[in-house]
């Protein structure tokens, strides 16, 4: 088993791969920078370490202070949780080749999943449907146009680098096309460094259902799918697992899909298969995650699998336990995420100090958070603060249970959206399920309106 | 279902009640005493009343306050909680009388099962195994010596009302039994009003194991065993479910035993068969509580089933919707009861505001409790404050769990006994589970002494 590991990332993230670590009995380095320096996690690890000052790019993007700090402290393995530098094919072949084990998938894999396009093309070889795609890069204009055409208005680009909803821009027609690329472009550079885009069919009003699967190698399973299509600006908002509204049917080949795709990357670790599905059930892989999601903990809850020590015993060598077979579905879970941010200023970030806070709990309902009264919520990094994560026997049980724990939340100093998150779980077509990534852009007004009527049951004051 | 629910309970207790009446969709009615006006489930509940000063008697206990509320306020029911008058007959008997559903059994078995005496007269009846006992009431001292000779030193005097280790006391020889006797007495007068003693055969390291039974009146079931033995001065300090340390022969026998009790009383709610267990795996019924318990989690924790939710349900008079067959044991949880107490100065209460506060989270991590920071914690009622509560799949797991959740428990200004109970978790006898009833009594320096050991992974500071 790994003895001691440095966890590179931040908050909620930091905390909950400490808590496994130290459940397993594997020792904790955190990293932190001087903005974060009242972090609560700082003070249950065995070790902290400040890594610079407060912006990301020194701190926990800055690739070769972190790995000098593992080195010099011993560590011989480096989680990267999620965001950063989970995803970083150039880091984890640092890490690797400096002989400090990466929790994660091999950086070849990191490397080619990382690159949409060619994700695309192992997926299509092996029989997976994907959304039709093509890479920009010397086209002419006209040869632009011509791609466009043939794919079919509307189109999205999207950076061929990196995830999580940045650089993406839907085109509806050729008017827009060149500008529409050009900001694309601005926005991929920005976010990942690389302004390589690609277009590709834009699949109208489809769900986001994605597969978590774990793999040591030899062996791989699934744990069911997650729900994911409640999201603002490409970022998710509220997460489920199961799916209720999609049939066994589909399920079953996109599970298999995931699984042939972990078996034609030889892919290790835990994992994540994002498909987009239509309202006739056609669906389309989307992309591969090669890290640990934000939204892991609803699949622990209808599990029981704790993902972040399979990630730890997976990364040890130790052959993955757990048989297909084993891995039941028990309950309904669904999570939110909690952002610090104004849903009554266009979700303007919000950042200060927390000056009053009461925790939700009871019965299967989690608050994964580092934070804490007198915690100064910093405007350097992203807006998510904490998750409430509920389960109960059934859906419409976990989306009461979840209005109760939102009800007893009490975080006053911030804004947050919980707010919102309350008001959006009395909107029917939310309990009827009819979900798409658009849905929130489409209700966003209807939802504020709702949120002000259930105010009272939500306690937020600032 | 039940409309309106006034709570008559304090802190964790009045919440517990609160969370599953909001997931039921009833409304809740909080009472508080001027002690408590800063709880914060006064903020949740629907409704709250300030119902007296500040000792139990003048609030939590005043019955003719607590149902003149409940009429003034058009409340459909009342749940007693645990502890103040959960075990009232006569509360019961004038809830009932005045049309208002008791979230309880019938009064005359609240009466039945808390006469001590009557109910081991009922069970050795029907063929459950007891501890020898006799009422005391006019014997003469003669008589009196003769009782405990005839069933033999060690004896125990335990209080013929009430329960929870109030009035008990063991007796050796006879020289201590007449001034045990009046100790006892005045103690049991002093706890319940009642200075009616017992003398009962002491069964020498005894676990304590109870079962957690639910009925409707017309089916019964089971949620398997307890382990109780941690306890000091008879009062529970740590829970576990299952028992991994007896047989599946003997537990057998607990649950029949348990649920021929409940078909004896016709008993309906949710109740708990407590039993003693020798180290050849005799066992003796020793009391009912006709009530939720403290240690009710981990019994949710390894069922899945809510217990306070089904007394909600089967006081609504919706029959019992869960057989015996769909109960399944998954996992192992533990409870400690987190009180503010000082354990290096002879457990003493600890009072005064909470000045930092970091609760535990994560995966399968429950942290009940009404506390925040700069919350005031009253002298004047019972030292518990919360409780942690994990599981894991099996008890090792759990045990390290509970440890990582200690350890990020941070709880400044108060003195707790979470230090003691993290030790406690590191002891060889309680690791291979060779619990008694007299195991924190017998062990208290030992794990004082580990205390200090590790006391640089808890964070106690005030």
């Amino acid at each position: 088993m790994i003895k001691k590991v440095l966890i590179a990332n931040r908050g909620e993230c930091a905390l909950s791969i400490l808590r496994s670590a130290r459940e397993l009995g594997i020792e904790t380095l955190v990293i932190y920078s001087k903005a974060d320096a009242n972090q609560s996690y700082i003070y249950l690890a065995d070790e902290a370490i400040c890594i610079g000052d407060k912006f990301s790019k020194d701190t926990y993007l800055n690739m070769d202070a972190i790995i000098t700090c593992a080195k010099e402290k011993s560590c011989d393995a480096i989680h990267p949780g999620y965001g950063f530098l989970s995803e970083s094919y150039e880091f984890a072949k640092k890490v690797v080749d400096e002989g400090i084990i990466f929790i994660g998938p091999n950086p070849e894999v990191i490397k080619l999943m990382g690159d949409k396009i060619q994700a695309k093309k192992l997926m299509e070889k092996i029989g997976v449907p994907v959304a039709k795609a093509v890479a920009l890069d010397n086209q002419s204009d006209e040869e632009i146009l011509k791609i466009c055409t043939d794919i079919g208005y509307p189109i999205l680009l999207k950076a061929r680098s990196g995830g999580g909803g940045k650089g993406m821009r839907r085109v509806d027609s050729a008017d827009e096309i060149f500008h529409s690329i050009n900001l694309a472009k601005v926005e991929a550079k920005a976010s990942f460094g690389d302004e390589k885009i690609f277009i590709e069919k834009l699949i109208e009003q489809p769900r986001h259902i994605e597969v978590q699967i774990l793999s040591d190698g030899d062996k791989a399973i699934h744990l069911f799918e997650r729900e994911c299509s409640l999201q603002r600006n490409n970022q998710k908002l509220l997460e489920e697992a199961p799916c209720n509204f999609i049939s066994m049917k589909l399920k079953e080949k996109l599970y298999k899909a995931s699984l042939d795709c972990v078996n034609a990357t030889k892919y290790t670790g835990a994992g994540t298969i994002e498909f987009l599905v239509d309202n006739d059930e056609n669906f389309y892989f989307c992309e591969m995650n090669t890290r640990l999601q934000v939204e892991h903990a609803v699949t622990e809850m209808i599990t029981g699998i704790d993902i972040i020590k399979e990630q730890f015993k997976i990364a040890s060598g130790i052959g993955l336990s757990i048989n297909q077979e084993d891995v039941k579905c028990s309950g309904h879970s669904i999570e939110v995420r909690i952002n610090s941010v104004d849903p009554l200023n266009n979700f303007m970030p919000s950042s200060g100090r927390i000056n009053f806070l009461f925790t939700p709990g009871g019965m299967d309902t989690r608050f994964d958070s580092a934070i804490y009264k007198d915690f100064d919520v910093p405007i350097y990094y992203d807006s998510m603060i904490g998750k409430i994560i509920v389960k109960d026997n059934k859906r419409l049980n976990s989306i009461k249970k979840l209005r109760r724990a939102i009800e007893e939340t009490m975080i006053e100093g911030i804004k947050t959206n919980l707010g919102f998150m309350y008001a959006l779980l009395f909107d029917v077509d939310f309990l009827k399920g009819r979900l798409h990534t658009n849905y929130i852009k489409d209700k966003e007004e209807v939802i504020i309106n709702k949120m002000k009527e259930v105010a009272k049951n939500v306690h937020e004051r600032s």
